[in-house]
């Protein structure tokens, strides 16, 4: 009898073979096929192999969104060994917290990071540091002074159980943690949604400009080769270029959060244009919509799918159907297909209308956290993830989400926890207590701000504890307000009141 | 961590919650939504509860195409019960030995079948026997006399390394051994349908007119809730109702056999019609296509999609995209994403343009044989299934079949086994040795014909042996005309030459 374990063609070799000289991936640099893409994936795979590289090697990647980032991606999944996307905006510190965390023993940068590498590589010397660099005349991807290893072991599978990457998110203790991700989740995730949204396998293309080091970017180039559908990536998001890509390059699909579509919608203003009908749909994750936004896009007849998802769930997991875009005004929708959802409260799965904590199941959501056995068993059990985040599903089984997990900050699409920035304030010496939480920001959505107690006699300012965060904390993580108070409000426990802490402005 | 299981909610219940009010099946005596369908399975599974089919039981399924077949199909399902589809057009031998063989506990029957069915009952006595009926008044599928029983257990997820059903075929040996078919071989061949043909959520409608006791035809009852699509089942083929329903009913997908588009296409001539571009394709699977069948629909844009697999591979296992269907007239294309195709000679995989068995891996292939440790042994390898088949890859890795097992007659797109014919024909007590072989026949494709050697002073006639045949075989595996004949073509290992027998003639 055939082994339980699933085993799949490498899916970029497989999009080579079956379709060579379809397009592949664009970006403003280069236009590749998947044959042109696949060659340059196996070159880069036979230089990290020269580097030591191997199945089950935990390589870091500090890389701005570009062709570098991509190429190593899939080089990486030809040698098995696994990814870990470090989050560009992180200090000098929190990213060696990482990768001393994860036990990376390689670290691969691109030129725009090349000052921060080299400053981790002389405070973790035994860590393997390369440059990925992008050749413009040869338009190829190579690491700077590594010869290939043309007898390396290059996988011509992919074992669906084996770990692809290990993204890090933080969770309500404050202490990152790593979550793995596997190529069974990126396969059903992916799938899930081809079921859910379509499939045009002629004529789709993807427009990726989120973040790859989140989940939601990464999955979008499991998708491109899955699916063997082009896909269009930028480096950062800019409404002018957004939107002329959509109108001048077929773009099916867009992932976006909502930030993002309200620049697009008031570019698409000032420069009096539409929406060609080949945008078949606009997901919308990384958060709750503004309902303005929403109906504003359904005067428009913008495609806006909305979709609820975690890194634990390998980016969406809940998608509101196009066709019930306004039936639903305001909902997640329902689970893709591979998902289970139950609300949970007090332990119990409650009905409809009825709110609690979302809980997800199925083979798209993480098995759990990597060397955290305890986080791993608090948070699945029997399967089922309980992601923390509060909602209630209506009569028909549509959910609503009322609030993420009840001390979460998204921040223009980035996930803030308030736990994170309190540990860094406490470690000044002045502070005897600290509460984080978020402030409704036009733009942003929300932006963190602190209460900070001091200890009696101190003089120390707000603008004093900004600066020292400042040097701790990614820049989008430093409070916006820094407020000095009395003592905080607890519970009877003890228990910091988060929900409170808005009533002391 | 997660179990290494994979467990799904429901598919048609997943349906029934998502698209409660969208068309699911329609057949001429109904048109049911998902929310309908899924009511009335629950209602049968209630039923066949009472009857005390549970979890693993094996129930034997004998009924045309219609309504009662496919509410019973997803009723087994919701129990976890076993299917064995009997096809209709075996003698009463040859279903008695197969439920004998698959140990079946029940045989469920529709109106069609009735006397059939009275005759097995008869002859197995233990086995549990009920009529479904589909009451016309009430359009409402049902066990004739059997009371629901309210506290059946029924599943609400579906466990991919459980069996779903179990399909015979027969093979070189002439026992007819049971393909053991997963819900996951059923999922990834689903999806790697979708990802190569595309998925139209909203639109999409496949016909199915193939017998439903075959692969080809229950794997489509699979899409019909995995896609969330509205399938539309017809009880026979019946060229100038399809060519309407194409043309009326927004048919985007059809599976057929070539005689059967053979005769669409004289109908489409006689009435003067053109299929609709609604119609995106026409999936043609069976065996090899006559190439001018295939030049004639290439001149009238009849999208045409050649497919290749077996019940081994759950339905197709390679195929032709429309787009190659010009470039590479005659393949039958490139494998699913899910299949990985290698062609051995002499036990070693060999290069472009090289023939050699056809040999299959992936999710969507059988991990063996029911009770049958040698057979699956002999046939399985390292996950590697030998078909039997002949083929080779060209340049770009298209797959060109030669030949079916070496053996196989295909006759209107049924397999038939020259081995379980002779064997039938060697129990007369005047045959002393039997060749059977293919024989070209216009409108089947082939039909089998047999060379038969009696002992000394036999004075047997053909007809007297065509007579004894019809009452042990089913009609369509009967020698269409017998040839008495000196003794047969032998090879030095004593093995019959059945590739020699046509020189007889």
């Amino acid at each position: 009898m055939n082994s339980i374990e699933t085993h799949l063609p490498n899916w970029l070799q497989r999009c080579a073979d079956n379709t060579p000289q379809k397009q592949a991936i664009s970006t403003p640099e280069i236009e590749w096929t998947f044959a042109e893409f696949n060659q340059q994936t196996i070159q880069l795979a036979r230089q990290l192999s020269t580097l030591g590289i191997k199945q089950g090697s935990r390589v870091a990647l500090l890389a701005s969104n570009g062709v570098p980032f991509v190429v190593c991606v899939h080089a990486l999944i030809r040698l098995g060994a696994v990814l870990v996307p470090l989050n560009v905006r992180l200090t000098l510190e929190e990213q060696l917290w990482l990768l001393r965390d994860v036990e990376a023993v390689a670290l691969l940068s691109d030129a725009a990071y090349a000052s921060r590498a080299a400053a981790i590589q002389q405070a973790l010397p035994a860590l393997t540091a390369a440059r990925l660099q992008l050749e413009t005349a040869r338009r190829q991807v190579s690491l700077q002074g590594v010869a290939p290893d043309l007898h390396a072991p290059l996988l011509d599978e992919i074992e669906l159980e084996a770990t692809q990457a290990i993204m890090y998110t933080s969770g309500t203790t404050g202490t990152p943690k790593g979550v793995i991700i596997t190529y069974k989740m990126q396969w059903w995730n992916a799938v899930g949604s081809a079921l859910n949204l379509g499939h045009q396998a002629d004529s789709d293309c993807w427009l990726l400009c989120m973040p790859l080091f989140h989940i939601g970017g990464l999955s979008i180039l499991m998708k491109n080769v899955i699916y063997g559908i082009r896909i269009i990536v930028y480096e950062k998001f800019d409404a002018a270029i957004v939107n002329r890509a959509i109108r001048e390059q077929g773009i099916s699909i867009i992932s976006v959060v909502a930030v993002m579509l309200q620049r697009m919608l008031a570019e698409l203003d000032a420069s009096q244009q539409r929406y060609p009908t080949t945008l078949r749909c606009v997901l919308l994750g990384g958060g709750p919509a503004p309902r303005p936004l929403l109906e504003d896009c359904a005067s428009r007849n913008v495609p806006v799918v909305q979709t609820y998802g975690l890194t634990e769930s390998c980016s969406q997991a809940v998608t509101l159907s196009p066709a019930d875009a306004l039936r639903k005004l305001g909902s997640a929708g329902r689970p893709l297909l591979p998902v289970q959802l139950r609300i949970v409260d007090k332990g119990v799965a409650v009905g409809p209308n009825q709110a609690g904590v979302i809980c997800l199941k199925g083979p798209s959501i993480t098995a759990g956290y990597d060397h955290r056995p305890d986080a791993t068993a608090a948070t699945i059990q029997d399967g089922w993830l309980t992601t923390g985040d509060i909602g209630y599903l209506d009569n028909e089984g549509y959910l609503y989400v009322l609030d993420r997990r009840s001390d979460l900050i998204i921040s223009g699409g980035e996930n803030i926890y308030p736990a994170e920035i309190e540990a860094v304030l406490l470690t000044h010496p002045d502070v005897a207590e600290v509460g984080v939480c978020g402030q409704p920001d036009p733009q942003w959505g929300q932006v963190p701000i602190a209460f900070v107690h001091l200890h009696a006699g101190s003089s120390l300012t707000p603008a004093e504890l900004i600066a020292y965060a400042t040097q701790r904390l990614a820049r989008y993580k430093v409070p916006r307000s820094i407020y000095l108070t009395p003592p905080l409000p607890h519970n009877s426990s003890g228990k910091l009141l988060r929900r409170e802490l808005p009533k002391l402005l």
